[in-house]
């Protein structure tokens, strides 16, 4: 910590916003920006705003994108615009594509519905998404068949879910979530209980 | 991760650059400034800027200042100009001066001394301290009569305070160094080997 020195308790504070950052590490961070050449602090001040500046959302999937249209996903020809993946948040699409396991469209919600918090559907983007499963991913393309709810397994991706498969069986469209259980590798012995209670529940016949 | 998205990675690059944040944490905190309203950007980037521009060393102490000439505690009338405290970094500054128990300047050095990482004395604030034990915190002033080194307690540590002995009781000038032991409270059940070995090296007669 130092003394008198305002312009670096400014620093320590505005770095102690950072999600995970408390007061130590921000103080840690900030004096470590002062003691790096000028350069750094320039090139993470120029890249803050570059960020900011460029990047966009989609008008399609809702991901975040730098194009000056549609992501490079949404864009592409190769996709199957009948099964759509729905997602909370634009970083769920990239460690659902570097599985390879999928092969469809995205639409991302920018959040869960979570009564709590006050985060209602019109909070989120469902709208958007019953939109696109009453026009099809592109007019002259096919309708969307199914729609692959990968939301997260908390209370807030639970509530989204209910709330999205009965509207979606009221339409008639298949909707089906990802399965949650034992990650592959992990040891029986270190699971918790509602993890091992979802996976006998989700058990698959051999 | 976002794929495609080039000022995202950059940012993520960036504050991947910061002590202690790795590539998954920096992806999460430049998620949380994509999220957040613009100014948090500008606000941190305006922070980034200003400490750079505003913040810099104290010509007689070398902490960091953002006075015009001296910082405050060089500056002040009321310290003790006979007793010199060297210190490794600014820092170490606010931290005995939140203790209250020392009343005289300040030195530091920007570092210690570390043969392995080839930084050796001509890298450090070694000079500039010789240079205030020959002619006194202020010419007028009463010269320094006792040099206190509150170090590290690691190897560069202990090399810097060697070092240093050896020149100032060259010179006739009594040093010390801070007692290093069991910390207050601490429970000596979980103090490890070297410590308690201090501390019972350096036992205090009652």
């Amino acid at each position: 910590m130092l003394k008198d020195v305002p312009s670096f308790d400014k620093l320590v504070h505005e770095l102690g916003k950072l999600p995970g950052i408390g007061h130590k590490t921000a103080q840690r961070l900030a004096y470590y920006v002062l003691r790096s050449p000028s350069e750094y602090s320039s090139e993470l001040s120029e890249a803050l705003h570059s960020v900011k500046a460029s990047v966009k959302e989609c008008p399609t999937c809702f991901s975040y994108t730098e194009n000056e249209d549609q992501c490079k996903l949404c864009a592409s020809d190769s996709r199957d615009d009948s099964v759509l993946c729905v997602v909370e948040e634009p970083a769920d699409i990239s460690r659902i594509e570097s599985s390879g396991a999928f092969n469809g469209r995205y639409h991302v919600l920018h959040g869960a519905l979570s009564p709590l918090d006050g985060i209602t559907p019109s909070d989120i983007r469902i709208q958007p998404l019953m939109d696109k499963i009453q026009k099809g991913i592109n007019s002259q393309g096919p309708v969307i068949e199914e729609v692959i709810l990968a939301l997260d397994a908390d209370l807030e991706g639970d509530t989204t879910v209910l709330y999205l498969a009965k509207i979606l069986s009221e339409k008639g469209i298949k909707s089906s979530r990802i399965a949650h259980g034992v990650p592959i590798g992990g040891d029986i012995d270190y699971i918790d209980n509602r993890t091992l209670e979802r996976a006998l529940e989700n058990r698959v016949q051999l």
